[in-house]
């Protein structure tokens, strides 16, 4: 598949990059990054990609590079940081919902019962999620996010949430803005959950945003124009969703994309099939000392189809255990 | 409502820009312009916002603006363009539906009666721009796209769609884009109509259209992944909808909104009624001589709560006739 103009090109970048880190190390854009295959593969590709008179050069105007959130700029574990969020706005609006002490999954959120309130799966989530997201204006709600992120923890790490974020992935975001790409972040999480932080710890502004969210309506109140958040389903941006996600807010296919769950294959699929260089990541999770191992049979980010799939499909897997000198950003 | 030391620090931009312009024409960023209010005041507006050291100093970031299209960019008479791209589909796609000669709104666009088939209104036109706008995948509809639009004229001026875009917009566009601002299209348009030719023709990629749009679904079809444009309406980004349209693809409020009729009043109303420095302009079609004369009582592009309520909440109004210096661009 590969032209041998293509390979010579490339080596002959390697080669050039290699010199240049042995002259000065500042110069190397991904220093959380082990010297394997990963990193070599992310440099060789953004290198190729960018360099004026490359064979495979790309306009900047289409260096589109689209990563998931969850377990792939942040961790995930024991479940999605948003559900915290939500157990969290339950308890702090339960006195206004007396009914919630009788009614699941309310009920067991409010015991504390963690495993009970999840145990009906993604229709009690998308419940749960409705009745603390939706009912206050756009500004009340990125009030109420930017409040909670700041102050809440981790019941394992006792870390803020956005400090359990990957110092090599903030490398990654930094080097292909460097070089002329747009990031995007495309998830299954709350679009409006994560525009009020992305752009502070991510360098991602709200409109390069994607994610799943609820409906809205404008309208005036005490002469006031506002918006509303309804508790209806707006788009859920996951699996075959990511691509339309894509499309919708984007328009133009990715010639990069970053996951690291099968929620993400639909996403990878779309971006690496089209023509000329693209470049697909799947980040496994695979160090349970430093961070968390799970893949196959995890009940958040359950990876199967792209471990199985992704090396045949020319995509990049990135052990984190293996690959990752350093997993969170040092204060 | 406005302080003293803006009002100082505005005048003396104002100096100081008529001192440069004395100096070196040019310097003038919007020289279709005539030397009139308006002009005047998207300067001040702009040299206040991007000023170091003004008291309203606006962050690179929240520098966003966003226009509307038809009508605003481009003219939109004797019927909105998309309009002719549909009966022009509807006629090259004929041969497939012979149902057609005998169901309306169809048959009259066949026989050439425009008035007869945009009888039915909105409901017609929505039902023959599903017919015409769905069915095939979104890199087939970018194509049908470009080609229209790079070979349809239009039937009063014989010229190219495209070149019947506002000169003086094009350099609001170009000036706004020069002092970091991000410029987005927010119109009641297909978002997918307008972003084949919006990057080429106006400068603004296709993450920053924003429009109405059809649902679509991704699928594998011959082992190759596509995305379907599917005959079910997704969004209308028109009236209360463009706030909504705003914030679910830029996830912030404008600090500039430039619109044309009163489905661009609510915009205008979301972007004007945040805090700190806003800017409001209304595009008066008043020149029947280069373009077209219509406002409160016209079928396309009505006006008539913007000039009633506009100059009252601080907008500006544009007179095409008096304050456009040129309307199209020369060839």
């Amino acid at each position: 598949m590969k032209t041998n103009p293509r390979v010579l090109f490339v080596a002959a970048i390697i080669g050039a990059v290699a010199f240049t880190s042995a002259v000065t190390r500042a110069a190397d854009p991904l220093p959380s990054w082990n010297d394997t295959g990963p990193k070599q593969a992310i440099i060789a590709f953004v290198e190729n990609v960018t360099a004026e008179g490359s064979p495979e050069f790309v306009p900047p105007a289409e260096r589109i590079a689209v990563f998931d959130n969850d377990g792939c700029l942040w961790a995930e574990q024991p479940m999605y940081f948003q559900a915290f969020f939500i157990f969290d706005r339950i308890k702090a609006l339960a006195p206004q919902h007396p009914e919630w002490k009788e009614q699941e999954p309310f009920a067991s959120v409010l015991k504390g019962d963690v495993k009970a309130a999840l145990a009906g799966g993604e229709k009690s989530l998308l419940e749960m999620a409705m009745a603390t997201h939706a009912g206050m204006t756009t500004e009340e709600f990125e009030k109420i996010v930017n409040d909670w992120i700041t102050t809440a923890t981790h019941p394992k790490t006792g870390k803020r949430y956005t400090e359990m974020v990957y110092q090599p992935m903030l490398e990654v975001l930094t080097y292909l803005r460097a070089r002329g790409f747009k990031t995007f972040i495309v998830s299954g999480g709350g679009i409006e959950f994560m525009r009020p932080w992305a752009e502070r710890v991510y360098g991602v502004p709200p409109e390069q945003v994607i994610g799943s969210s609820i409906k809205t309506k404008f309208e005036t109140r005490d002469g006031q124009p506002v918006i509303v958040r309804l508790p209806e389903l707006n788009f859920i941006d996951d699996k075959a969703g990511k691509p339309v996600g894509i499309q919708q807010h984007i328009g133009r296919r990715p010639v990069m994309a970053v996951g690291n769950s099968d929620g993400d294959f639909e996403m990878l699929q779309w971006t690496t099939s089209g023509k000329g260089p693209r470049f697909g990541l799947i980040v496994h999770h695979t160090d349970a000392d430093r961070e968390w191992a799970y893949d196959r049979e995890s009940h958040v980010g359950r990876l199967a189809r792209g471990l199985d799939e992704g090396p045949n499909r020319g995509w990049t897997i990135v052990s984190m255990k293996d690959d990752w000198k350093t997993i969170f950003p040092e204060k």
